[in-house]
């Protein structure tokens, strides 16, 4: 833990003045003056207690025999990027080999939301991780998770939180606010509920997130800011920001492993020539391969610079801008006196390439390798085995009856889009077989079955989807499934989707894939079902050899896995899977699998 | 009192969706958003309990049979404007009248620190006025009195607080931080005293603001913000604001009636072009006249805009900046959903004539004329009939004696600086007549008296002054006397000193002069022998009263009375009288009125 500012003032004020030496001096660099504008050459940085104590011309004075001396050589010095609103859980690791995974990128805050835990585990997930961020060297706070379950009524998940869940949270020390409040047809309608939640973290003094997800800019949009999110990255348009921004919400532009609405987005900036101070940059989801291969928010202030943004204004948004959206620019987001010792020293302003990265005072990454001595969180075994099936799943599981006598019946297709996160309401014609409803591999019909596994109900939804091109016997089952985080099976041969289900109950969760009674690959994540316990790079190669194998076995599409983890995702429309059955998105109500029976 | 936006969002979302109609509906204003840095046009706004519920193209659909309907015909509306750091004591009025005062001139928010209330009454007289400022139809929060007395050890004022009286201070509603830490010094040498209190606001989440009145921007300047303090006004060069800004701190431009801080430093934004956010208007001083006759924050923006700033910059310098800087963006300083129902009516963003002005909801101005129903806030007992002098002051209580058998004397002597606060620490021979120092008025060195008014001690310190030009025989007293406020007597002879001094024990304060026996001006200030309980009109009239004669006893200096009330001003060099004696601000020691005996 960092001593508060006003604890250490002492301190810095004898080091500024050279009475006491710093612990750290950085000589020479260009300092990214994030508050003025300016790019000021020829500055030392003293460091001292983990913050920042004098930024000038020269800081000699602050040199003592025990000072660590660094030679920036010249090189930028900007402040240390934050990522202004993500899910760890996206990355399948813990918060802990996340930093890990993120610091050589120059990421030295993150602004976290644990929906996907509270799912599965509720409070106690959350409070694990708000638990685990308070340990880490770079600066990690926690949002509230606001929707859990993200659509009562429709849906039963592990776990459900609350107006009281909120005050509560609002009492932990690394809580900034309420996540994401992606119940907007709620809060429009004046969800007493919802309403309750923003007053609580309101009334905390603490920052609304919103989630806006729709394109509707009338009405229910002006409602929506009315009551209270402060905040919104569901945006996609160049109209989308512009609105959010003149109403006095800051326009969060993202830049996940499978999000791209920054292009658009930043013409605000580049052509339009707003005010910037209310754009900030985030990343919401990247994939653990994202961070081992491409970046973070290093990758997402590049790719800014590379629309056309000036760079001092582009890193501004991941620094600055999201330390004052969260009312916390004395505290970090800035190379000045008082804030948190948090720095990237870079050769170049426009490719970004992160050379140290220095947080709280301590060098915690150089060339791209990670020095800082970061001990792994221990997860409690409450956390583990959290797939509780109830019993061991049989191919008959995946039955889905046809009506007495029918030969043929129409039956409601969930129609997976490539590219896209909504789907669509399909209906296809299906032959039966002794009863039971046949899938159609040549017809791209297979089955998803939805298995719920937080209170080992044995209870199997079983439902149809396209649109993976899935050509071979085989299924995956996965207990990534937003946001309630059941099972999702979906396969081509019932006989491979009992195999991958019970699979992942018996090592705790992941994603698996079966072909023709054979693994093909796995991801185990023990934690709660959703994330691994081993590094980032790991999980990579073991995504990679999923998405390899769902290759070989037909599907084609981009983001795959994506498509399958989101098919349970029932606030996006049109058709998707619950525990309570296949939900019309639109009307927002359950509906039947088999539409009519034919012939 | 308003009622907190959460308290209120359920009607809000109700209005702008159009289930309940607003209270009032301003229709068809060119919209000045602050967020953006757009003007657009052909906008409405729907305004419900105090708050804006819906700011759009069209607010028909929140418009009901009892909806108050203003026709904005094309104008301009912008945020109510906001004072950064005031002191309202400098009008010479109450807050109640302050307010009053300036509300036509379009200010709908002021940051008051009531310093000078706090030297003669301490923690009741903050209060009181804390208490005053809550009850206003205008946002007024206090800024918690850091510095007092001013300098300890050189001066007894009325009270003294501490850091334990700030840590009070801080659990009060209206509370927005801690007033400028005027003892830069003590800070710089790491005085545990003044850390403390920087400490207790920081503690409580509060602004701390500074006072940083040094042209040193070397490493005192840099050990000043590395103690805490967020903002400075005491800026007078492009250099001063560009260093502050740099070191994250809040630049503050200052233009009071006596201050003219903007032109210099907004140079930094229309010549060097930074980051306007981080700049912020404000006015710290204005006299009743300049209320009266000038205005107040649309002054000061006005002029801002005629040194060649984007109307839309100077404006946000003095809404959202404002704002932002105090953390309350999400309850003032813009148009938006939410925030309070501040704003100005105005044809020309150039001039700003302010035409309507509407705080929380409701029309308080027209046409430059109050329209809101203003109770005047009663004082108790307690804070008149401040001035205790202890005794019926007579001539011989300003004698100044000399060594016994001296026919001449060389005296140190206040010399006054036309438009300058700093005085000259000057010499002068004079002459003894009975054992008694003479004035010289052909040499233009009379005598400055300092009479204890706090606890009637009796106590009177005599000294010399020179630079007003007296040439009749007069005597001008205050009990405005920065900032221990005692009474300060300036006179060319003794009789005349006596009446003065007198007649403000028995009227309880004010400021009066006589010439021959015959009093030519009154101010009477009954309200700690700083503040009048009447109109800013009579008190500007009164004191146009005492200017003219002044003028006419041949004192021809620019504000002649703000010379005379900051001559016990002991932090500013280099020489002042306090109740402990004449003081040398360069060594922060007492001195010698008499230097050596001559002939």
């Amino acid at each position: 833990m960092i001593q508060s500012w006003f604890e250490c003032a002492p301190q810095l004020v004898d080091v500024a003045m050279g009475r006491t030496p710093a612990d750290m001096v950085v000589r020479n660099v260009r300092w990214v003056n994030v508050h003025s504008g300016e790019i000021i050459p020829a500055t030392d940085i003293a460091i001292a207690v983990g913050r920042f104590a004098f930024v000038g011309p020269n800081a000699d004075h602050a040199v003592g025999p025990e000072t660590q001396i660094i030679d920036g050589e010249g090189r930028y010095a900007l402040p240390g990027l934050c990522d202004a609103h993500m899910h760890v859980e996206s990355g399948m690791v813990t918060v802990t080999e996340f930093a890990r995974a993120v610091i050589p990128h120059g990421t030295t805050s993150m602004f976290i939301d644990p929906h996907e835990i509270a799912n599965v585990l509720g409070m106690p997930g959350v409070k694990l991780m708000h638990d685990e961020a308070a340990g880490l060297p770079i600066n990690v706070f926690v949002q509230m998770p606001s929707c859990v379950p993200s659509a009562p009524g429709l849906e039963n998940a592990g776990a459900s939180l609350g107006p009281a869940d909120v005050r509560e949270a609002m009492s932990w020390p690394n809580i900034v606010g309420l996540g994401e409040m992606m119940n907007f047809p709620g809060v429009v309608a004046g969800n007493g509920d919802m309403l309750a939640e923003i007053a609580a973290t309101q009334a905390a003094g603490k920052t609304v997130g919103g989630h806006y997800a729709s394109k509707d800019l009338g009405l229910p949009f002006h409602a929506y800011v009315a009551a209270g999110p402060s905040d919104d990255h569901e945006g996609t348009s160049l109209a989308d920001c512009v609105a959010r921004v003149r109403q006095g919400m800051r326009a969060m532009l993202r830049l996940g492993s499978a999000w791209y609405d920054v292009a658009a987005q930043i013409k605000a900036l580049t052509e339009l020539s707003l005010d910037s101070r209310n754009f900030v940059l985030c990343t919401d989801d990247s994939h653990s391969g994202t961070l081992v291969d491409d970046g973070h928010m290093n990758r997402v202030v590049r790719h800014a610079i590379a629309q056309g943004l000036k760079p001092i204004t582009a890193i501004q948004m991941a620094t600055l801008n999201t330390a004052q959206h969260f009312g916390m620019e004395r505290e970090l987001g800035s190379i000045t006196p008082g804030r948190r010792a948090d720095l990237v020293l870079t050769s170049d302003l426009t490719e970004l390439p992160v050379e140290t990265v220095i947080a709280r005072g301590c060098v915690v990454s150089n060339d791209g390798k990670l020095v800082a001595d970061i001990t792994p969180y221990d997860y409690p075994a409450s956390t583990k085995n959290t797939v509780r099936l109830g019993k061991k799943l049989s191919a008959a599981d995946f039955d889905i009856v046809a009506p007495e006598g029918a030969n043929q019946v129409m039956a409601r297709v969930i129609g997976v889009l490539e590219n896209q996160a909504p789907t669509r309401a399909l209906e296809a014609s299906l032959g039966v077989l002794n009863g039971i409803v046949q899938m159609d591999r040549t017809g791209d019909v297979c089955q998803i079955a939805l298995v719920e596994r937080h209170h080992g109900t044995g209870k199997v939804i079983n439902a149809f989807v396209s649109g993976f091109g899935y050509d071979k016997p085989c299924a995956i089952a996965s207990t990534v499934a937003h946001d309630s985080h059941h099972m999702i099976v979906v396969g081509t041969n019932k006989d491979d989707m009992t195999l991958a289900a019970n699979r992942l109950g018996q090592v705790g969760g992941g994603v698996v894939l079966f072909s023709e009674g054979r693994e093909l690959a796995l991801v185990r994540l023990p934690i709660a079902g959703l994330m691994s316990d081993q590094r980032a790079e790991i999980v990579a190669e073991e995504a990679n050899g999923l998405i390899a194998a769902m290759l070989a076995c037909g599907c084609a599409l981009n983001n795959a896995y994506m498509q399958h983890s989101l098919l349970a995702l029932v606030v996006i429309p049109e058709l998707r899977i619950s525990d309570i059955g296949l939900i019309d998105v639109l009307k927002f109500q359950p509906t039947e699998v088999l539409v009519a029976t034919t012939a």
